[in-house]
């Protein structure tokens, strides 16, 4: 050990881990994953799709590719990111392997060791894992039921800058929030842009989950509003396919292009016939449609949820009302059974279900973790009548 | 700028990317890419196995994968370990999304700011990339005809750590090593891994072209002397599809779980779609008479290239001879017209050729390139007969 890179401490298995893995256990049923629903994709075109492009465009697909990525796929995402608002140059699209990776390169690109990120509390928890691992300061500023705080945020900011460190950025899922299921209402997202760019912090808007709304309103990005200090990070994985691993960014053409050098010292490229394949998807009209379907099957099992939490929960469990995404949030009751869901969870697991403590989405405040009395419960893979019974069975614990 | 992380000086724009956009202009012969050349690929066969794979394993293949990758997949490749000599446990294997990220994640692992990393000189432009992105110090050993001198690689680590820096781990490409085609030979391997072991220092031993041996020989790997001291990274880009972007890393189970949590940061999971190609590629029986084919097609490359060096290039210059791999790697004679192979370049690209400049694989020492007179011929995806021309147009430039 004592050859590894300081920054190896941030490298540590997570508690999150650890759930996962009882999560394949048959007879459990899993609150705990955030994993799309694949079942509604048209599996046979996809396949015909991907014979054909491997037959006529092999040789393209399966060479080394740009480390921009695939020009033709850039260009549907300057079109796709007009439905909330912005309208970048293709210049200022980077692709990458995944939205995970653009958080990494981000974080690669402006963060010192010591350097402080500002994120939602509670957030996602492969971000807090990013974060970690560049030894950056991250400060949780709460979310209410509208999201962040502008003024919160402002105020954190300051706080902050008068300790005499900098912000390197505000990172923040607005749409759908993993694990909230919460938005930013949209009267907040012009002042929190404004108050960013006043303070001088960058903004990493996070967006995996927007396509997904339950009533179809699309929100405008942050991005949209000062494309010039707001990195926009983009996912395919939860309307398409998380296992093709294909993202993209949105930046500044001068920050975009060392996104790009940085980039391909990790991956060269991302992977090309991936991105030929979601690029066919785009092309060939079976993104919108299976983003409806889609929408709507989670949509109904946000309901079974929340059905289901108001039919078993213990009396003061408040939850979270989403209006898109695959998540609610949980909060126990002061003085129930459980001061930390991370001890209800052997006891649910014993009981036949799995959930993530939130604990998970937090990063400790002076020795105490703010969100030790919460739980994230993921509906998005999971049948409504199953659903059911998983809360049942966890409410029965609580 | 002044929000960039200290480290986003390493990521400037290299040479090297220049010369691959001129590369790409009709007219111009590209003795400068690494391409492997894709003709040969049963793409009908490929094509028809994806569709196969989408259709039956959609749900899984388009789905969130292991962070270690896919067992199946790493169970092929302990088998291949063998035909080196290794016997890795599946728990030491890590897939990753091309052998790049294994040059990502070793650097990221082991290495703070300042720390000494040895490498060849000349080295792979690509891993001196990432390493100049985690503000490594990297220190090149000179190779001879057949490799890294051990000696020469003792004496720089004992110097190095004289002067009270750590030296995190030797960056070694044992087999056709890219720029210069050179292979450590068989009796220095145990030696090297011996002094490695003596001084504390880990080997990364990257080995992307070992399979494509033009006479059918396959070299021990460093990994088989001493496991529990050499990073082994694995590609399939050279003898498959780089396009697809899967390759592999082999460490010891302790390190090789920190790999993947490192990993996961970056990527969650290699591309599983990628990965089930690749396994039907080795497991349908594809690999090995694919990697025969295509190692007789360089050889034969190859030797035009050493034809044409031998019938156009002025008195004095000399070469490699490599027996696998893709490239060459010459030297201008002392007093000849360029000093600099550098300077050759825009009056080759004027005469239709274009290469890599030799300073492109090496750090600068005391503001000298060690690397200025030499330069890289790639012959691993163009035609003899077209190589033949293009040699003969840099020769009559040089």
């Amino acid at each position: 050990m004592k050859h590894f890179a300081n920054r190896a401490g941030g490298f540590r298995p997570s508690a999150v881990r650890d759930v996962f893995e009882v999560a394949m256990r048959p007879g459990i049923i899993s609150l705990a994953g955030g994993n799309p629903d694949l079942d509604l994709l048209p599996l046979d075109e996809l396949g015909a799709m991907s014979a054909r492009i491997i037959e006529k465009e092999g040789l393209e697909v399966l060479q080394y590719g740009s480390g921009a990525g695939l020009e033709e796929l850039a260009e549907l995402v300057c079109e796709f990111m007009k439905s909330e608002g912005s309208s970048p140059a293709l210049e200022e699209i980077q692709m990458t392997a995944g939205s995970q990776m653009g958080l990494d390169l981000a974080t690669k690109l402006f963060v010192n060791p010591g350097d402080v990120i500002l994120a939602e509390g509670p957030t996602y928890t492969g971000a807090l894992g990013t974060f970690e691992g560049y030894e950056a300061d991250v400060r949780q500023v709460a979310l209410d039921g509208d999201g962040l705080d502008p003024a919160a945020v402002r105020e954190a900011i300051k706080a902050i800058q008068s300790e005499g460190k900098e912000v390197k950025f505000l990172y923040t899922i607005p749409n759908f929030q993993n694990p909230t299921g919460v938005t930013l209402s949209d009267d907040r997202r012009e002042e929190l842009t404004r108050i960013c760019r006043e303070l001088d912090v960058l903004i990493v808007e996070d967006n995996p989950y927007g396509q997904l709304s339950f009533d179809g309103l699309r929100h405008r990005s942050l991005h949209s509003y000062d494309p010039e200090n707001v990195l926009y990070l983009g996912s395919f994985s939860k309307v398409f396919s998380p296992g093709v691993r294909v993202g993209w960014m949105v930046a500044p053409e001068r920050v975009r292009k060392f996104l790009q050098i940085a980039g391909e010292a990790v991956t060269i490229c991302p992977s090309v016939l991936s991105q030929r394949l979601v690029l066919g998807f785009m092309a060939e009209g079976m993104w919108e449609p299976h983003t409806r379907r889609t929408a709507a099957l989670y949509k109904e099992r946000c309901e079974a949820v929340l059905a289901a939490c108001e039919k078993y929960m213990p009396e003061g469990t408040t939850w979270t009302t989403p209006s898109g995404g695959f998540f609610t949030w949980l909060t126990l009751p002061e003085g129930g059974k459980y001061a930390d869901a991370a001890d209800a969870l052997a006891p649910a697991i014993e009981n036949g279900v799995v959930f993530v403590p939130g604990s998970a989405f937090f990063e400790t405040v002076d020795g105490k973790n703010p969100g030790a009395n919460q739980l994230r419960i993921a509906f998005s893979s999971v049948e409504p009548t199953v659903l059911e019974e998983g809360v049942k069975r966890l409410a029965e614990v609580l």
